[in-house]
């Protein structure tokens, strides 16, 4: 095992990713957790807003951000609002030797990927690990986008990819700390609704993959996607439909084979559920064809997967760690 | 308002579409029970089987079936098992003047819906409601066939029926009582999963619909429908993905137009969601569009508008009954 | 049948109480209700805030409160939070002949009772029937007051109330549609926390209605309630313990006696739960003996028998309706 | 770090218990599982049962219990249904080297500790971790057990524990995996029960552990407990109400000495909730005074603290590990 100590700092640890963040890194054998950030925090116990957190860590939240510029943290995380991690970059001068790996979706489309003299690999490890290793910066995927591309890759390089119809639902927590009509518990227990409909904001980057993989896939089809909300906290559950002229086994070989050096992603032959990879950083896949229709579902935990075990994920693979370290994630079972 | 009292007598009324029949019919103002006749429970009282009557009434369960001969009831309700109605009307001697109301699947089909002298009617009132208020015997829809039919009758009417991409979710309930391992508390909480895929055993009723508007539905494509069972008890959500030339205002008029005569059946322009329709027996319906896209959302709850409710309507449609009557259920609301 | 028809005014009908209340008046079949008063909401209708009653109703909100000198109202409901009753009964001019039924807790204790010209009575009808049915004024209990009071009042009334030590679980409808960290979605769902232990504001009305029967409770023990937050929207599970001489039939006699000319107050010689009230006006009790130990076990909808369906059936006493009038409500179920 | 390798054996890996001591093997540092009997599921993956560990681990179930007898296990864990374990030990001949930890209530009480050559020590470590450090044999606690004697051993040890009022919760993961009627989730979701009142098995090792600390205790009131079913899947929350003649500073300076060394067992000032704990080892305490009476809050996860987790904790201490080994879990959170 390696011996490294990588230092971090979190930039936005107040928020659900930043504490989820907080979660595995308290954890992490080669991490140490150099500063936590928090403006409307500073100074209070993290167990304080991560009330979970009670007796875990006696870390506390600060408003310096001294370590940016001193040399004394090797990785950045941005936990941060949509369309903030832009400003911050711009913003604060961060040393040329730290790496930044950003949870929003700010540098995830090419169009948007450089920020002064930085340029940002896309983090999705199934189809850029090669890139992610020698990357200095980090566009972590967005939640939707992970649980809808691992389910379409393996066809994108195929050549296989036409148009598809995507059903997906998420938990509560996709939808941030926030309050609003839709996170009331009143309204949100036992129902479902739609939401965004054929116009998320993660179809950006999920086009963008499947263009890199399979050029002409937009002139071919495109995703149709309708997201709904989940009267769950987390998790990601999808089915995407479309044609296929290969058999199931065919299409089994080829995911199988795609994934074969995928460290959280599994092809599942047994019908799949989403409690399977909640509190895990897993993505699992089950196919399935009647006649000339494939159905590819997919499930991932939209926290971690989806956002800091991802996150973490990308670190380890940038430092040269072993992908799984500090992922080894007793599931939630039940 | 008419005076006229209804006899009923239910068949099968200590499952879960007995129990909901039971708690419209017992404040139902145009209507006796009669009889429920339950073999294992005869001679309990029907509140210690659906234990939330407790105080609404004093019916006991009988395993006397005298009044399927001697004519002391109008109609009767079968809430059996898929495949026991047909058993039970063939080995079963019920008075010619008895109206019957079957809410399994053994008679939805054209090519099932005679037995001996009786010819069931598919009783879904947006679609056969002249037939049903003629109507000796009902075959009581499914309720994804409600769900989702009515979420497209106004398109096949229209002859603008293409392919249909369909993901719906149902809750517990939609199981039925029976204990089994994803009806268990402890895996469905929180979980969602995808089961039927692409072949749900609802679709031939909703093709057959679909064909009785729009003749050549099937060769132009078909229904694509992957169920979901989510972590509820009461309710289904459908979204449906599919083409469509015209305009969201011409959808919209073409579907208000549509649904201008139906009791429970409603357009909105608003997003809708699943709580809105629990313990109602309405359906409701709203239409996007972007590009050449259309997604058509509906909803009922699956015990109500997807099984008892919708028996009571039929019942009322005919009895010359007004439709609404004892239908005019408070919502849950939350 | 009476063939009395009680214009209805309401105050606050855009948040839960309201809400339930507009769901329950316009199923009333001797209840036009002539205005639903919101300020924000004035002109818009009201299926657009209680969105469930979507294609029941065309009312709209007002803001034109002309009716409360006109007379041509007969009742005055008013929902609005705690302390503002009292504000709106000072602030404008109500015809005397308008009753009026408050659901705050402004004039629940008599120390409060008195607003002008007008005594407010406590309307629980288990307690004072009798009064509730001469009553110009209603102050409606408060929720976990009435889950409590149904489990102690026939203990009370014989003089037998000691000291009781009760937890009680409550869904997050009663705290109502403002956003706050406890009523996220994400933070209460699966979730259980006790509040206001020891200090619940419905510790007064309690108090009031055990001193009414049975003079010295206070001095004898008191009320030692711990309430919970549940992870569901609707209903209170309560359960009380005490000691007690009498034996279980003893015991369930008292209790059974008490309750003989109760509408919608039942004891249970079964287990109970809380689904058996969901969406009903019912309250029901189990009583359970071990040693000289007594566990009395009550359950109400917190919305309903806990708020706008008690005000319902306090209207239909003061206006000599039968009890159960638009309240045989159909429950949940599941 | 001790280089440590332990070998562990477990009978009964097919169940709840079993299951979640597996996830949390699998990643222990120190352990290495040597074999999971089931007689079912012999020769099939864990991972077909236990599904959320697809892609964790390659273990099969097997039938062999050859190890018991050829020293090739250190520890035998029995993960079987109350009352066979016992007969379990009196079937097999298991090395005399072999420790066993016993998740079952079969040898919790002092007059059942002993089988054959074999004494079982009561394996709360916040009780007995000297003793449990010595052991060869523990009987592991319940979890209501644990859950309430965590919040009352100060107060016993200080010899001033009178009479206590306990109402508790827990999730459906306490009953075990078996389909029942109040394991059905169309029964149990929104829902709220209580069960087994004032006679929940647990008392006898909860009035046990209070003796040992308060000799007195019975005889001087006992602890009156109301277990509750709670509509979520982990977890139990406990209010234990009784009278005090500390002031709350006393009690929580008292409380923070008793538990000074626990490694899992936090007092909070802050108001705890049930998903603190969710998917954690951890318990914790809050403390309320309100004249004379004090309110004691607890929180642990059943399967956890309240058994896997705990019996891990026992095996870290008998064999010298350090006791959070393989137990620093991530929260759920939400």
């Amino acid at each position: 095992m390696s011996t490294k100590n990588i230092q971090v700092g979190i930039i936005g640890g107040a928020g659900y990713t930043g504490g989820e963040l907080i979660r595995l890194l308290i954890h992490h054998p080669q991490v140490t957790v150099n500063f936590i950030h928090s403006r409307s925090q500073a100074g209070k116990p993290v167990a304080n807003t991560h009330q979970d957190l009670l007796g875990d860590t006696d870390l506390q939240f600060t408003d310096d951000l001294s370590a940016l510029t001193n040399g004394s943290i090797d990785v950045l995380f941005l936990c941060l609002g949509h369309g903030e991690s832009k400003k911050f970059v711009a913003e604060n001068t961060i040393h040329d030797n730290i790496k930044i790996i950003d949870l929003a979706n700010d540098f995830r489309l090419q169009a948007n990927a450089v920020a002064g003299n930085r340029t940002f690999v896309y983090g999705l490890p199934e189809l850029n690990k090669a890139a992610i290793q020698q990357a200095q910066n980090i566009a972590n995927p967005g939640c939707f986008a992970t649980a809808i591309q691992v389910g379409l890759l393996p066809l994108a390089q195929a050549g296989l990819l036409g148009e598809v119809y995507t059903t997906g639902i998420t938990g509560s927590t996709g939808a941030g700390q926030s309050l609003s009509a839709t996170s009331h518990f009143s309204w949100r227990a036992n129902n479902i609704q739609a939401y965004k409909t054929l116009t998320h904001q993660h179809l950006g980057e999920i086009v963008q993959s499947i263009s890199q993989l399979n050029g002409a896939a937009e002139t071919r089809g495109g995703i149709n996607f309708v997201p709904w909300r989940g009267d769950f906290t987390r998790g990601i559950f999808i089915s995407s439909q479309l044609n296929s002229d290969l058999s199931l086994p065919e299409l089994q070989t080829l995911y199988k084979e795609f994934y074969a050096d995928a460290a959280f992603t599994h092809i599942s032959d047994e019908p799949i559920f989403l409690k399977q990879v909640v509190n895990t950083n897993k993505a699992i896949i089950q196919l399935e064809k009647v006649g000339t229709k494939l159905v590819v579902h997919s499930a991932i935990d939209n926290l971690l997967k989806g956002a800091s075990g991802q996150a973490v994920q990308n670190m380890n693979l940038m430092f040269g760690v072993e992908e799984r370290t500090g992922l080894g994630l007793k599931p939630g079972g039940f």
